[in-house]
């Protein structure tokens, strides 16, 4: 492990989309958002996607170049758009900032969007609205067969994919409340991440391809499923909340639903932002929350635990840590990127000054 | 166990309301509430539920007599109302015909609500906009320190109540795609339930005083606590949805969010309505989500499961045999409503014309 200063990594991921034929306005967003997830400690979201990136634009799969969101409906407080296979990020925040606006002339506002590449991390979206003090609620689908990895409660097979939900209101602090979860048990990174570093898993994240459960991640690469947040008792409430994501993302999006034979590979995207002002006032809205925040954290602790965290403090208090200590990344991970710098003829030296 | 034609049943219970001092309309709304819920096969938010508000009108508590929901606020795609603690089904049936008003409008609408008495089973409030047409998302907080009863992921007492999240949307078929659920790991009526029938419980359900797992319901109601969605490794998103709920319902709408030495009883509600052909034509939308089910209903069970059922479908067969068969009661709920009868001098043969 290495770690690196942000604004190098930034700079470097910048570089690296502009060579991929990106605009600037593109790689701009595209590396804040990738170097941000970094920060708040998101790895899997963070600038190890470049690798990706580079092979869908090389493949010219999916992910196009110089691509603008296109506005296809507008009614009153909802607007609809197609992404065009945008970089991802892109298409996030151009529907987030419609979204904005929308509920700052209605209250309430929502934009749904077709034929989206990877938006990444949802709660970059949600986080967008409470920066703007309102409040953003955001979720994703995938019309991908090959990612379609939760099984629905009593199943044993995958059927969706982990569906994120994501939330986050302004507080009286410098950071958010944020929740952004996958609606399975645990995100499939983290199935991935003990795969590849060969480590057992708990034995209710996955069942193999038997419908048993198994400590070997491999399984849920080998016709194995992820179980739905609430696994083999209270399953059914999870898969619940990935169907509405399918629903608010996929079909209120005009994107796809996940369905038998799908030949589709695009996302649909949903966010809703509700503009706290037209309800009450901001300060007596954030001093509300703020009494439960203090009631929750005031709670006895279990054994093991030393402190119940708010939605939104760990990635508050990674940040923090990062922008002080700098961004760590894996071995694996920089090697990649080296690998992808010099066939790209980008001179890494040119931009990382401080690497230890 | 007796069973019941449920026309004689709503007659009765519509007696019961007008004894009890309640206007027609007052009486209509909540006898059809009550007595749909046991359709449904949702007893414990059933013809029951008249013990409970005889008790509370008796009392002067919460619960008010001929009492109409005030609007406090109205900014275009949003309306804020004082339910002044009329009877819950009266103020959650205004505050979603608001929102479905505002949906027909502006694309999508929303309505909060304070001082709400029990709003009842919020599912019938989101299909209320599925009946319309629309997509309805709910919820319901309930700023009462003797219901807190859900614990903090890491935390060992209850901190906030469990905090139901409804959805619902039309499907091709008689009934919605309905999803209607505690964000704890179950709702603290299946807990009490075990109780009364001396049962044990899984041992995933709640924890007891001393923060340990327990199978003895006794132990909820004795300073234990109900873990939330997701249970002891996975809980941090269940509790995170239930802070949610406090947020829209209880924050949003001014009413209070969940926090220490509250003197309060009401419940705070909210209600967003989207009108899908604002979005794309209905009968595309319902298309596009036929073909999720289908996908999903498909699937290969695990054991011990003959069917995977859509959100929705097991209600909606309840209600096909209850209609048939009659609405069960257990004998215990049958003999205080005949006690209750006595009391309000209703002669119970003038109702109830069948009984087997």
């Amino acid at each position: 492990m290495k770690k690196f200063n942000p604004d190098d990594l930034r700079s470097l991921t910048k570089r690296f989309f502009l060579a991929l034929g990106f605009s600037d306005e593109e790689a701009e967003i595209g590396s804040d958002h990738l170097i941000e997830n970094n920060l708040l400690g998101i790895h899997s979201h963070g600038i190890i996607r470049i690798l990706q990136y580079a092979l869908e634009v090389k493949e010219q799969k999916r992910l196009k170049l110089n691509v603008t969101p296109k506005i296809l409906r507008q009614e009153e407080g909802v607007t609809l758009m197609d992404a065009g296979f945008c970089l991802g990020p892109v298409a996030g925040i151009k529907a987030s900032e419609t979204a904005i606006d929308l509920a700052k002339r209605y209250g309430i506002g929502n934009v749904t969007v077709k034929n989206c590449h990877h938006t990444g991390r949802v709660g970059a979206y949600t986080s967008l609205a409470a920066k703007n003090n309102m409040i953003g609620l955001a979720c994703f689908n995938c019309a991908n067969k090959n990612i379609m990895r939760v099984a629905p409660f009593g199943g044993r097979e995958g059927r969706i994919t982990t569906n994120p939900i994501s939330f986050a209101c302004p507080r009286n602090k410098e950071f958010p409340f944020l929740v952004d979860m996958a609606t399975s048990t645990v995100a499939e990174g983290k199935v991935r991440v003990a795969k590849n570093k060969k480590e057992k898993i708990p034995n209710d994240w996955i069942i193999d391809k038997f419908g048993k459960s198994s400590n070997n991640p491999k399984d849920l690469y080998n016709g194995g499923a992820l179980l739905p947040l609430g696994g083999y008792k209270q399953g059914h409430k999870g898969f619940a909340l990935g169907l509405i994501v399918e629903i608010l993302a996929g079909a209120l999006s005009g994107n796809k639903v996940a369905q038998k034979n799908i030949q589709q590979d695009g996302g649909g995207f949903f966010i809703l932002v509700l503009d706290i002002n037209k309800y009450l006032p901001l300060d007596e809205f954030k001093n509300e929350i703020e009494k439960l925040f203090l009631h929750i954290k005031d709670t006895p602790k279990l054994p093991g635990f030393e402190e119940i965290f708010i939605p939104g403090e760990i990635e508050y208090y990674n940040k923090i840590r990062n922008l002080r200590e700098g961004i760590f990344l894996e071995d694996k991970t920089w090697n990649d990127i080296i690998e992808l710098s010099k066939n790209l003829k980008i001179d890494i030296r040119d931009v990382i000054h401080s690497e230890t």
